[in-house]
């Protein structure tokens, strides 16, 4: 157990972080990327210990502890180059043009750091939307410096991977206050590190209680500052009409859909925010077919202990909350229940539910997360309903469909408003699995994000952190190497409305 | 005079825009581009009448709202041609990987309409940042219908340049709903716009209290929404030590600055967001010489009216408020005041006021700003008080240096605080006068705007009401042009981490 973090240390560590941010925003895109690819050095010299420290925390078994290292200091390199590469920065240039009347100033715009940035680490990925996760990575591509609020309940494993980034900021001489590492089970250090004046800008994943809470006190700051909450959503699954019943009998496809999203539902327990929470279809054979398929294919999952006791009995209570309002049925839940002998502690139960689509417009309860390995199908009687349950729900971090072509062309409605609520757009696939690359969009419309305009997955989240300067008649060396004329560090540039590599021409 | 509209009204009105934007998001940027066109010639069509309108509700002079008309004008056309270009899209292509492991799916990117969007005209600015300004003009470039609400000041006119657009919208087969107008002289039409469900932004341009309102608003609504405000500041222009001094006796440039600035402060009768309203220098035999030359040049600056009764009210109140402050002393104001028998209705009387160093500091009435041709020169016994004060200032539009090579150089701490708070740095210049182009920011940390993220003026604007979607796993023909393989287009896309125009390899 670690002592919360007290309001004069949060003081102390705010004032520091304030004076690193002075010095560490000068530093170059190179230095900057050098850091990060020390954390990742670092990250991975922590070991073993690491991962059986966070085995014991989080109940996650050791193979997909090592991916999500692995994944952590990929995504450390990855943001790193991209850092250097500085696309990002949309260095964008216009020369002066003296003779226009009035005459055009020289203009050179640039995005710089926005300030010391507060992240909070997820329950549900220790590592790679933690201590030096995605978030850590953009604010330091950024130029900001980090103050991570632990989360609790791996407080050991975050004390650690906090050491390995102290340790590289030794390594790469970095300013005293350039990250800083806090505990606090309560709300109290959270607020007061999203409250505090020297705070800039907040990026947090998990539930939406906590994410709403930590938006709220942002904004309600005398300066209201950026807030980027990731907050999880239901990820509807649209089964569409000449897909689900292809293949022979009409009913190949329906098989092997639920087999491929049995697996969704239930990876990692459940507890990931892209999690595929409903499933909705249009009445008659296939989707009878798919219902009991799907079923069948959730009993034989083994049930696995969650991440910490308030996610399990969350799990258990908005599960039972879900399967008790009316019209909402129990399909299947693991049969491997009963007759297990050494069930894991923090059990959950794989469980599947069916409701009509006039249940689920009815009640909003249905609309809601319940995170673990829940879904629910929702049976519509044709596709203006399905279009009208599209309609209804909120942001989503992620919408897929399953269709064939025709489909597709044969229902613009039904596309375009799914289209509307999410941040991805999948076609005949999961939504679980969240790639990391330029393309990526992690976040959604309300309440999936905080704001829909950027996301937390790729290197694009490094702009959450930083915001555009325009230099006006600066003379060439007293401007920053990356809109000096020369181009020295040879990054794409728009200058007079083209992109470019090329050096500024006719100074 | 126009009737507020209806809460009934405004309904209709946000359901025909909700409508609208299901149709107009899945026009072509080509289609969209030419829409805007038309805007601008429709708006050059209404010809003298227009400026006669304008002339008479703003008192604007003839020459200056025939600029700002052309400016206007220019902005539709220069964002039209950004849109089609397309980079502020951001398109981005990652190729699938299928023999990695797991496989990386096909992913493509790009920005896509946030949905309607609410306009609140500016009164200083009533075609610029007005009815077709920049605003009006980013959201159509992203895709967006907009609702704007007229400013009460200029009524008469934002209902002429209303329907050029909807005339514009017409020729060119636009949705009903694309575009309306709204009058409202208190609250409550604002507030019905901005909690309105089928909002999904907001852009405004004014006043601290008009602008937070509507900030707060869109925080509190069940979905928040961005609400990008301009809300004006002080611009903050800072004298160093051997600029100040240069020239022939250790004065000429002290003079020559004098005279630059009078122009400034009193261009448009002050009426600029950018209006330099804080002069900041270090006590000494220069300073004295450029605050005797400032004043002798306010005292020649002629009155004139400002845009109406209410701003001529404020700058009356506010600038008497800041004079009645301990410490501050009057330097000069406008000796054609007494003189004149013709002083037009609602003039405003040019004045220029000093203080300390040390009275700016404790007093924070002195940092805010008076709208209106005011200005205060602030003395600083030394440099450390100078950084002292730059530190003390909130978020800037713009901050000014007025500087050497040396100046620079020997001064880091004070140029790096100054560049700190704002978001356009401009040397040896003036900050009125923002030139319409992409490296322009016009926006900076609050309360200069409520995001310091973007700015509202040249093409990335647009950027404030799209988002990103990802698509994930779909096949060429069934992806937005945008995206495709073949790059129909023509636009640059990052494909696989490099930005190109090519069509996307290895397929």
């Amino acid at each position: 157990m670690f002592n919360e973090s007290t309001s004069s240390e949060i003081e102390t560590i705010m004032q520091e972080a304030w004076q690193a941010f002075h010095v560490y925003r000068k530093f170059s895109l190179k230095q900057r990327a050098a850091f990060m690819k020390a954390i990742a050095v670092e990250l991975e010299n922590c070991g073993d210990a690491l991962i059986q420290t966070a085995m014991s925390e989080t109940n996650l078994p050791e193979a997909r502890l090592r991916g999500e290292r692995s994944r952590t200091i990929f995504q450390l390199n990855s943001y790193a180059e991209a850092c250097e590469k500085a696309d990002w920065l949309a260095a964008c240039i216009d020369t002066a043009i003296p003779d226009k009347v009035p005459p055009k100033p020289d203009i050179r715009k640039m995005l710089v750091p926005i300030g010391p940035v507060v992240v909070f680490g997820a329950s549900n990925f220790p590592f790679a939307y933690s201590t030096a996760g995605g978030d850590t990575a953009s604010a330091f591509a950024a130029g900001c410096p980090v103050i991570v609020k632990a989360h609790p309940a791996h407080a050991e494993t975050s004390e650690i991977v906090a050491n390995a980034i102290l340790t590289a900021a030794t390594t790469c001489n970095m300013p005293k206050g350039i990250f800083a590492h806090v505990h606090g089970a309560g709300f109290e250090v959270g607020k007061a590190l999203v409250t505090h004046p020297h705070t800039k800008a907040v990026g947090f994943t998990g539930s939406y209680t906590g994410g709403k809470q930590l938006f709220d006190w942002g904004n309600q700051r005398k300066d209201p500052i950026p807030v980027f909450a990731e907050m999880g959503s239901v990820n509807p699954v649209f089964l569409m009409p000449e897909k689900l019943s292809a293949g022979s009998g009409g009913t190949a496809s329906a098989n092997e859909i639920a087999t491929m999203y049995a697996g969704s539902i239930t990876l990692g327990v459940g507890q990931f925010c892209t999690n595929p929470g409903i499933i909705i279809g249009i009445e008659g054979e296939a989707l009878q077919t798919f219902v009991h398929d799907l079923g069948k294919a959730i009993q034989q999952i083994t049930p696995a202990a969650m991440l910490h006791d308030g996610i399990a009995a969350a799990y258990k209570k908005n599960k039972d909350n879900a399967l008790l309002q009316e019209d909402v049925h129990l399909v299947a839940e693991s049969e491997l229940w009963q007759s297990s002998e050494t069930l894991p502690k923090l059990a959950a139960l794989p469980t599947l539910a069916t409701a009509t689509g006039q249940a689920f417009l009815n009640n909003p309860v249905l609309h809601q997360e319940v995170f673990g390995p829940y879904s629910i199908i929702i049976r519509c009687k044709d596709m203006n309903e399905m279009i009208e349950v599209a309609k209804k729900l909120e942001g989503q971090l992620t919408s897929t469909l399953m269709a064939t072509e025709n489909d597709i062309k044969d229902n613009d409605a039904l596309v375009e408003a799914v289209k509307n609520i999410c941040g991805r757009f999948i076609l005949n696939s999961v939504p679980t699995g969240v790639e990391v690359c330029l393309s990526m969009q992690h976040g959604g419309p309300f309440p999936a994000s905080t704001d829909a305009r950027f996301g937390s997955v790729g290197a694009d989240g490094i702009k959450r952190f930083a915001r555009p300067i325009a230099f006006q008649n600066w003379s060439n060396d007293l401007l920053p190497a990356e809109l000096q004329d020369e181009n020295p560090l040879g990054i794409w540039r728009t200058v007079n409305n083209e992109l470019t590599k090329a050096v500024v021409p006719n100074k």
